[in-house]
């Protein structure tokens, strides 16, 4: 039981005392174990309905909301899914993503939370993680090791899925490789008869977990044939735009994977604003297949991500947790395909 | 402490036991009053520097996490701040006051979590976020009532914040209405000499929140005015941008205000695509001041929306928490002015 304080501020009114599921028991006339096989649901145990009925009524008349913390520790574990909290801009289909998984693992008797770990990293973010004792974490990007993942399973946690690169010992993986974004769009450039291929590089903090394999990705693509890649860092405002288009001939590049549609359209208007025709001169590729650049003239060329199914991932979870002990798994989940416009 | 449950799946090795305070006061060789002084950083209790360090080591030593919801147990509250996650992407803007929030919060020693209410509303929300225990919580937008408030209180929540249109009895409000972007839009769309107005409703759930009150700021700024408001309902694609240009002549309108930059880059490309000039035959202005409003040409118009500083709110949360009896403050944050280019 949470108590307020017996030490209210100076000139508090006394604060009204929480309601138990003691204070449930005695209106009902039950006993507390009975309030609580009702309102947690217990299927081992038969009540009767007229009994759930008043304890139902009970719960309702005083306002009594079970404690989740209180639960779990009698339970010897919580309901609790844990997520870092998104530091970067997410987008709709990221956002759809994350909605979609929310609600199937809320479908599934958890609460979703998203930890707030701002300035935290790799296993010290698993540290205070850790101290709210989820039953599982899921982890998307870079930056857990082998050492955050035991501090969580020493903590209680039955599953930890990583949403990244690679696998961590210790975790289910589900392989998000954003490689083959680059792959897809170096290969698409290549076959259209390009050979000196920029990559743009943001220098945005926070996309590097992003921006290296998807340059990585191109590089692979292009391994072992007469193309050259040269990355381009570049920085989200129209006047960084402005210098990298104006130094474009010198660059000698016919062709651009630049990282995403939005970084695609900053250098697109820059590039025809110094004459430099996409994609005559240049060929133009971004990635995310924004609507914004459907309405771009030309039509951006983009790479479409395919990101794994909510429903999926929740039942991945639920799998893991009723079984702790299982070998991890590992899947690939990330699809990319390119989508052909005009501006490549 | 939370137990690893004593029927593991078949098959599974014997878990390891989860190590407790009661095992950091054995290694360090100190009582389990020490270990919690120590590791809650507790300044009321002096203890010898040596001591610290010795229990530090043991914790480090055997992987030892404090567990926050058996810390709230004890100190009778929780250091939980939470607020309910976004169900729709959250721009740049948004984002950056969120992660400036939750790093102000975390240096107050707050852990802030965002819970995945998809599929909640209201005052059923509040009974899920109850169930947490947090200290206070942050409300964006509107849906929460006053009895959602009261449930929070009794769950022993210290502070509710809402930062929405409009003031919910018991909680603290930064009131936060769209309607000044409205009606900065609609004054600049008139001082330009325009006078028949469309204003964009995006069709898109979950944006109702922040399109009527735009639209209501609309009306609000034309009113008694020669000038008048037509609103006009539209999907975020391509086919209903075209469809809604190919109706603009009969529609008679001179401006629009279209809710946000995007929804302006949609209906700026379809109102050219039929031929119909900007800002010749209708002045467009967006909002959000995005990047990629700069790209277009015409260079897009649009209302710049001010948010407040996420380390004062951080602030009023603080000061709410310490002193929950005190009267609900009241403070208007969101401020917007126009940025006027080339489409109005």
């Amino acid at each position: 039981m949470v108590q307020i304080p017996k030490t209210p501020a100076p000139g508090a009114p006394a604060p009204r005392s929480v309601p138990t599921s003691a204070d449930v028991a005695r209106l009902a006339g039950v006993s507390r174990a009975t309030v609580s096989y009702v309102l947690n649901n217990t299927s081992a145990v038969r009540i009767s309905e007229p009994t759930r009925r008043r304890v139902h009524e009970a719960a309702k008349e005083l306002g009594y909301v079970p404690h989740a913390a209180a639960r779990s520790l009698r339970a010897g574990h919580s309901r609790l899914v844990l997520m870092p909290a998104p530091t970067i801009p997410v987008g709709r289909l990221y956002g759809q993503f994350i909605n979609e998984l929310q609600w199937a693992l809320s479908r599934l008797d958890y609460t979703v939370v998203q930890h707030g770990s701002v300035g935290l990293h790799g296993d010290e973010a698993a540290r205070a993680w850790a101290e709210l004792r989820p039953v599982a974490v899921l982890v998307p990007g870079a930056g857990l090791g082998p050492k955050g993942v035991a501090v969580l399973k020493r903590s209680g946690a039955r599953a930890v899925v990583t949403l990244g690169p690679e696998t961590v010992d210790g975790a289910h993986a589900l392989l998000m490789d954003h490689e083959v974004v680059g792959h897809r769009a170096g290969r698409h450039l290549y076959e259209r008869g390009r050979r000196r291929i920029g990559v743009v590089v943001p220098e945005e903090t926070g996309l590097e977990a992003f921006s290296q394999p998807r340059l990585a990705g191109v590089r692979a693509a292009l391994r072992g044939t007469d193309a050259t890649v040269t990355d381009l860092p570049l920085a989200y405002t129209e006047e960084a735009g402005a210098r990298l288009a104006a130094r474009w001939r010198e660059l000698g590049l016919d062709a651009v994977f630049a990282y995403n549609d939005e970084y695609a359209m900053l250098l697109t208007r820059a590039l025809l604003d110094q004459g430099i025709g996409v994609p005559g001169e240049t060929a133009v590729i971004g990635a995310d297949d924004l609507m914004l650049g459907r309405l771009l003239r030309p039509r951006l060329s983009t790479v479409r991500l395919e990101l794994p199914s909510g429903r999926d991932l929740a039942e991945l979870v639920d799998r893991a947790v009723r079984n702790p002990a299982a070998a991890p798994e590992t899947h690939k989940v990330l699809e990319a395909t390119v989508v052909h416009r005009e501006s490549s």
